[in-house]
């Protein structure tokens, strides 16, 4: 097999997971379900098998010290930190350009640090064909089975088998996230999956596909990553990258190379999650429905109370009467929804800055 | 006006009111409002003009401590421990012969430690009028005004007026709590009042009408009270308490002296609760929906969350999406339920007495 590299960018607020996920302190370092590993530790370890550390982080200048804590075995050269968020098309790109100068044209993918995945050997059979995909080629993507006609993901619909491989389709099209009615329309043909945000290619071709559709952003990402491992890394960060577009790799490569027919899709169904707010944890928990991250296991009591997740961290905590509740017990704060209201979560995220309060935000 | 003695005794476990009333700290102990007085320390406050200090209160052995703590101007003497519950005729009937020989045949008054009062000049003046009626030698009970056909409160049917004092009527009949028909047809007639507990007599007279209608209960009293302020105390209480009958103050002399014609009430309206659960207490709050009784004031975050009753002890609190949110934090526990759900507060308390989880309860 070739040498594989994972780039893993570290970024977003989760302010659907206030207060687990903070703004100094994203989803991504959290550890949601109690397991005793971040998001990104989980993360990293799951690709360990294939990357055996070749592994680049992605990440805001402000996380980096918290990603290099949590990562202790990887190399600080292995963390690229960002001044400003400029989209994935940037942060994917310039980490492709550096793994290339540095390893020559391994096969790159991008797997964002903020997700679960519950079959781990279903996740690694999938980026292993996808691996085998991109050595023919193509940019290839990890698409997930979906099991309900969700509307918060968008779409990758799956054309003809490759044919010299078990799953691996090409993909017709990448589609936004769909309505209710269109997403139902999906799964009734069985040729949509989810995008995941999975990325796989080989390094020049992934770089290439940019040169062609972002032929000015490929070319300021290639200065930038020229002088990355040099004493200019300062310099040129200051003066190239605030001036990166802003773009979506889905936008930027996936989109338009898909219709030029340059995109595969490698199905699988692996228990994944965005972990998007508290309904979809509490999908991933199941019947795990109290979790101590961090703090002591406590006691909780539930009277009259169904579906109940409770995070507690140093108090016991009761429910009585409330369907679906969602209560959240941190160091230093206290969040109490439901599981139907969890979108509305990040409606406490924009009061609290509101209000200024940015040590709860 | 005559010397006026109140009897205040402080029991009950306000297990609806948990984890702010504790087995072992009961509700009268508890700061509810935030006011920065417990609900005994202001049930004193409030009497404090019309007794100038002359206040028993009988509470359990367990408790007697945390009350002396809580009203340190109190003599020892006027805290009468007792050594298990007895109900509320052993506990007014053994003050009312403690204060008599040691005051004579002054007026007492009993009010329970753990209700709230808004109107205090109303509760004082209800009461001075209800110490006339008592000059003159009857039963007087205080019957609150109601302002919904509650069905937790026994009512009081009013006859006519006394005639010589300005409100004070005469009481027919005492009625157990009522269905919400039979309360809606109390209301309707203007004649019912809700029995408060409240009892006003010359301590003669509460003690001939115990002699009357409970003889044996009477004599036992009467043994014991003499033998309390002298060194048989121990001795006696260990030897009669245990055996003296439970019964409410209410059956034992209440209603059988009512029907007799030796019992009047004063109507009030003073905002009167005796807080059962956190929809009582709401309502007593009214819009000040955040306390934080014994800790920093926190912030909070309502989003949807109309009528929420939030306890902060030491973290800001979010509720999102839920009505009549009840959330209370203390130092070592939270509740979650709803206004409508409070009753049902005491299923955790059940719950962890279950799990012998004895710190908790």
């Amino acid at each position: 097999m070739s040498e594989f590299h994972a780039i893993i960018p570290a970024g977003g607020a989760g302010a659907r997971l206030w207060p687990l996920s903070r703004r100094r302190a994203p989803k991504f370092l959290a550890d949601l379900t109690g397991s005793g590993a971040t998001l990104i530790q989980q993360t990293v370890r799951r690709l360990d098998p294939l990357t055996g550390g070749n592994v680049v982080v992605v990440t805001g200048q402000a996380h980096a010290p918290a990603v290099a804590e949590q990562l202790p075995k990887l190399p600080d050269s292995q963390i690229l930190a960002e001044p400003s968020p400029r989209d994935s098309m940037a942060a994917i790109g310039l980490a492709a350009a550096v793994i290339l100068n540095r390893h020559g044209d391994v096969v790159i993918g991008s797997f964002a640090a903020d997700h679960l995945i519950k079959d781990e050997d279903a996740f690694r059979a999938a980026v292993s064909e996808a691996i085998e995909a991109a050595n023919m080629g193509l940019v290839v993507t990890i698409g997930i089975t979906p099991d309900h006609p969700a509307t918060g993901f968008g779409y990758i619909h799956a054309g003809d088998l490759l044919g010299n491989l078990p799953t691996a389709r090409s993909v017709t099209e990448f589609l936004e996230k769909p309505d209710l009615d269109t997403a139902t329309s999906y799964l009734a043909t069985g040729e949509y999956r989810w995008n995941a945000g999975m990325f796989v290619a080989r390094a020049s071709v992934l770089l290439g596909a940019l040169a062609k559709y972002e032929p000015e952003l490929h070319d300021e990402i290639i200065r930038l990553a020229g002088a990355w491992d040099t004493p200019g890394r300062e310099e040129a960060t200051a003066e190239i990258w605030p001036s990166l577009k802003k773009i979506a790799i889905d936008h930027a490569i996936a989109e338009p190379l898909a219709a030029d027919g340059g995109v595969a899709v490698v199905p699988v169904e692996m228990g994944w999650s965005d972990v998007g707010d508290f309904a979809s944890l509490r999908d991933v928990l199941e019947d795990r429905l109290q979790v101590s991250p961090g703090g002591q296991p406590q006691e909780t009591v539930l009277v009259d109370a169904p579906g109940a997740l409770v995070y507690s961290h140093s108090k016991p905590i009761a429910v009585v009467g409330i369907d679906d509740a969602v209560v959240v017990e941190t160091e230093d704060a206290i969040l109490v929804t439901t599981r139907q209201r969890a979108q509305d979560v990040k409606r406490v995220v924009d009061s609290l800055a509101e209000r200024n309060l940015e040590s709860l935000q």
